[in-house]
């Protein structure tokens, strides 16, 4: 009998094509599913609560995948972390679930956080771990500012021109803007993202923190919904997929 | 005439065999000075604070040296940066000192944190910025331990064999380790450190967060005043020089 597994996966983007397998490169899914093939006989496929873009990082990425062998569930932890160890793919937990837990169509809630480095100077050891800013920006005027876009809106402006989701309104529970010395943090919750969003919303928040950008400017590009008036797109180092609620 | 002036330094220490040029490879220092050529016709000596091992890090070293070429202070930190580029090194501050400062001597207090990521899954993204402990530890046993050590004591058991201070006599001002998660930081305060001191301490610490040691292991071992008497010296890669006060 089949039984039905929920795993949380830590990974550093950088090296991945994405979640997602794609023709040029590893997808962080292919190399789990790949993994499996080391110890399971049969194809095991993997599926995320979420895609994340290439060099974009996760410290709490959620999949689930069904089993018909009859292994210990920390076996199957230690076997796949056995078998990742060429990668940066680390799976930090595992439980047995229902049979209808569905890791991205049972997802109640979704948490990134963006992370900038601000500073003149270039990053060191947290190269490719942060967006580097090198002039000052206000963290305080960008969490006023995020404020603008909590709540239901029509995010087409924020929207990647793949993004697949059928539709552009979503409902963002909440945006903070934190700076701790040179370091700011942007914190978003929302059951789901559309293509892109965090993103999007990072470097337009980017625009407002340094003068670029009115409050009113953002407003405006919201009310646009339309992706030529976005500001500016984050670049994915900076973006961390933190956890998800179920 | 001539004008003394002290910089801020962040390294990732991976890539460099420690602070000091050594016969086999490039050290900070080193790279500091050969990016001063670049733009200075004489040879800049750079005297940094305190010597850092291979794979150690710094976000706050500090270092002197003196100028007689009338260049702004704020230029002289871009050149820097921008002939460091391809180094993980960046000046992060510089400013005019008095011309009997002494980025070693003048020193009255030397701040170092030491990070641990304590969980079964191997590292992703943090990989070569924290020393990886994969078996449970108790981080507030190891808090209540690290108290014997402050004060002023003969560390000859916590001092490498290539030590070159006068005397194993050193008084740490504060030792706190704290636990978020699976991360685990442990902060040290002195005026100086003997070489591999904090290194050892927090080897021993594990020993003790992990049963293996208990209190009295912990005094003994210092009382040995006997290298050999050391529990476990821990890799560099989780060690961060933070800060000097002056």
């Amino acid at each position: 009998m089949s039984k039905r597994y929920k795993i949380i996966i830590e990974y550093d983007g950088s090296p991945f094509v994405g979640w997602q397998r794609q023709i040029n490169g590893l997808g962080v899914q292919g190399a789990i599913e790949n993994a499996f093939k080391k110890f399971i006989p049969d194809p095991v496929k993997v599926t995320g609560s979420g895609r994340t873009d290439a060099g974009v990082h996760a410290c709490g990425q959620v999949a689930h995948f069904d089993l018909d062998i009859n292994i210990k569930m920390l076996k199957i932890m230690a076997a796949l972390n056995f078998h990742l160890n060429e990668h940066p793919i680390s799976i930090l937990h595992i439980e047995e679930v229902a049979d209808d837990f569905h890791a991205r169509f049972s997802a109640v809630q979704r948490h990134y956080t963006y992370r900038i480095l601000n500073r003149h100077a270039n990053p060191t050891y947290s190269k490719g771990l942060q967006w580097h800013v090198y002039h000052p920006i206000d963290a305080e005027l960008m969490h006023e500012a995020a404020q603008l876009l909590v709540g239901t809106h029509d995010f087409t402006t924020f929207r990647s021109v793949q993004c697949q989701s059928k539709s552009p309104v979503k409902t963002i529970d909440a945006i903070t803007v934190e700076r701790v010395g040179d370091h700011i943090s942007i914190h978003a919750s929302a059951r789901s993202f559309l293509h892109h969003q965090i993103r999007s919303i990072t470097g337009c928040l980017k625009m407002v923190g340094a003068g670029r950008w009115s409050m009113q400017d953002l407003q405006d590009a919201l009310d646009a919904k339309d992706r030529t008036e976005l500001g500016f797109n984050a670049p994915p180092e900076g973006l961390y997929f933190m956890r998800v609620d179920y």
